[in-house]
């Protein structure tokens, strides 16, 4: 593997899957692969579970990980070629990308998007002038329009909890928030359910949610959440912000928040979520304390899915 | 060792001290001891000695410490149950404790007392709810109303300098600052010099500075500071505010300051504090540049007991 | 080596040259050196370059770096002696320098300067109380008024492009910016190029831009660049404020620019900068990005500077 920014990366989704279940069986077997490599971690944007996981699991393979929180610990990066630098932007992403392509064998990246200008985030224009001046392979620990770590981890985390021969049937719900989110989350959620092919994918929200159909398509799409979540195995539960009208709030109806009343109709669906999650305005406190919640151990899973993606580009 | 919040947790107060001692003549014996396993340091609150040497300390057990600033590199943590959480906080200690379980060995935190709700802070709410929720062994790097870390290391450093047959006597004084402070450095000090039961305690302040007396009983109490430094062995300075008119303060006397015309009529007593201390307003120049300070190899020592303190939860 | 803040510490600058140059084919080839031992870097200031390259040649070592962000982590630092510290510092660094002498084999610190006390400034008052107190070789990672992991980097960027047996003329070229910037690069930069006594040096600039002499002393110092540019082989950009009108510009002539037009009549120099760089106002695209720009693998080269200094003074 040459880079890890979507599923257009991975030669194989269920064989990447293997590797990962097979690192949480054994997690120190390959711990001589990342001997003298190091991995630089930069991120322009907060992170817990991104952060700390990919750590682990660099660790794990013998490899030292490096944290940097540009944003507060260096200055602000330009993204513009051809600017005549004399505002707030200290250094160009030509020089920090390369300079930071000299000093570690993989870099991993989190930049969020701005989401006012739809066309800079879905071009990805921030992870790709990391990736076109790094000269080493790049690891999105998200970027603008994608979460590929946290997707990979909730495919492992579906397979590892099915072994009936039909498929899943898998709920991606939409959820109400009090901020406008990215659409990350879902657009990579559902490039990765696509990719891996074994479930059986509806997706659910108000109507003016629809997400890039470049990531969708291939899923039903249904605007009744009632119908939708019937005889679910796995209800994945996010909010995003409007791709239509963008990187806006549209829809403040409550009644999509995922209670217990919600998974009635379901085949007493496991429910997910990447965290972290706004209890009883995303999801009600009686899911996420019962028993349907796999939410902790799917974020457990970060490490194996990270460790994965870490060898494979390590192997080359 | 289960976990590491106060003197109830350790089995015997004076073998953890030799541990350490232990540990302070041979740095590199368990070197294999933590091998493959994490450290998570979690700081919702800044720290220099706590940070720096319970990092030191993991790595002369082979251990990774894996810091994190969850204040600035995170989001800020909702720690009340039932909560619609649709204000500041992102995410829950409920999901972010269980999540960082998954990640670590041992989770080390450090939180902040408010000093406005007593009750919430002797409950130690926060840290408590890291307890119930990680999963794993959790040590703290101070809490709302203790700070065992550095008691530990105080009578590790007491007991290094002591060995006359007859008991030292210790004394803790008051002394003023411009800031209100916590009471967890005394209360804890207390605590552990107590639990260790080798010296004569003698604790001076003014009126209106009692301690919650759960930690202070078993030592006697002297408003007279003057009175009470008569024949010290050791001075152990410490500024904080009320726990009686809580987190107030309630007197600005500057004579309870520590000078060499405070030391003269000890026993060329040795002068502690936890640092950081504001010199000419806590303790004086000439006692910090002096002969009778030690706060620096105190400071030093506290290497030994955390390591003795990690080693003593690898070991179960 | 017993430290390492300007050429005075180092025994022979050519050999310290030729010790990165031998960790750059062999990287590893001393990693036991470091076994046991940790660097504390102490960050006053940001930095990217200077922060990761130290931490990746600490590790090739065999060396544990801990990063320690004290102005955001920690609190603020008393430099001054007798004060009543009742006000906004919370520690000595007396204190502060010695505790961390307790914790680390070798303390690196970065200390920018106020550029508003030259005097204050040019004692290097900051770092030398660290070097005071602190017990332990220190690194400097640039402070008030030398940059010397820099300057040896480009030495060694320069010699490693020179085989010719006349000596390479390098110019050392003030340029515009928005910013009133430290001396301590062109401060350093002269100091260590008059200590290696290899090169034919220039330093122009504009009028009322001279240098502290003590550093420049034995460079030729030209006002016109034109003139200066004649014949150069290795053209070393910068900007810094006026160390006569101390910490202001006093020139805003954009013409100083380097472009290619100002490279038209060197010998087809290579060109130089320490970064970060603020493109077309310090040096113009054209010229970062086309071949005559050696500023990657010079940030690159950081890392065999740092290696051979933390080698050295770990060989004592």
């Amino acid at each position: 593997m040459k880079q890890f920014i979507s599923t257009a990366d991975v030669p194989s989704v269920p064989r990447l899957v293997d590797i990962a279940l097979e690192y949480k069986k054994n997690p120190f077997k390959d711990r001589a692969l990342g001997q003298d490599k190091t991995l630089g971690m930069i991120f322009l944007n907060p992170s817990l579970r991104t952060r700390l996981s990919t750590q682990v699991a660099a660790k794990n393979l013998g490899m030292e990980p490096i944290v940097f929180n540009i944003d507060k610990e260096g200055w602000q990066l330009e993204m513009n070629d051809g600017v005549i630098m004399n505002g707030n932007t200290s250094e160009h992403v030509k020089e920090a990308a390369a300079v930071m392509g000299q000093y570690f064998d993989i870099l991993a990246i989190r930049t969020f998007p701005g989401l006012k200008n739809k066309e800079e985030d879905y071009t990805e224009k921030y992870i790709n002038q990391f990736i076109k001046y790094a000269g080493v392979p790049v690891v999105s620990l998200e970027s603008a329009t994608l979460h590929p770590l946290q997707s990979l981890t909730d495919v492992i985390t579906i397979k590892e909890r099915w072994n009936e021969p039909r498929k899943p049937k898998v709920v991606m719900t939409w959820a109400p928030h009090v901020k406008a989110l990215p659409q990350a989350v879902p657009n990579s959620f559902a490039q990765w359910i696509n990719a891996w092919g074994e479930a059986d994918f509806v997706i659910t929200h108000p109507e003016g949610y629809e997400l890039d159909e470049k990531f969708t398509n291939g899923a039903r799409i249904e605007y009744n959440q009632e119908e939708a979540l019937k005889d679910a195995d796995f209800v994945y539960v996010k909010n995003w912000s409007s791709y239509r009208d963008y990187g806006k709030i549209t829809c403040t109806d409550n009644s999509w928040m995922v209670d217990n009343e919600k998974l009635k109709n379901t085949n007493n669906a496991k429910v997910m979520h990447c965290l972290p999650v706004r209890r009883n305005v995303v999801i009600a406190d009686e899911v996420l304390d019962g028993p349907n919640s796999i939410v902790i151990p799917e974020a457990g899973n970060r490490v194996w899915a990270a460790q994965a993606v870490l060898s494979e580009i390590l192997k080359g």
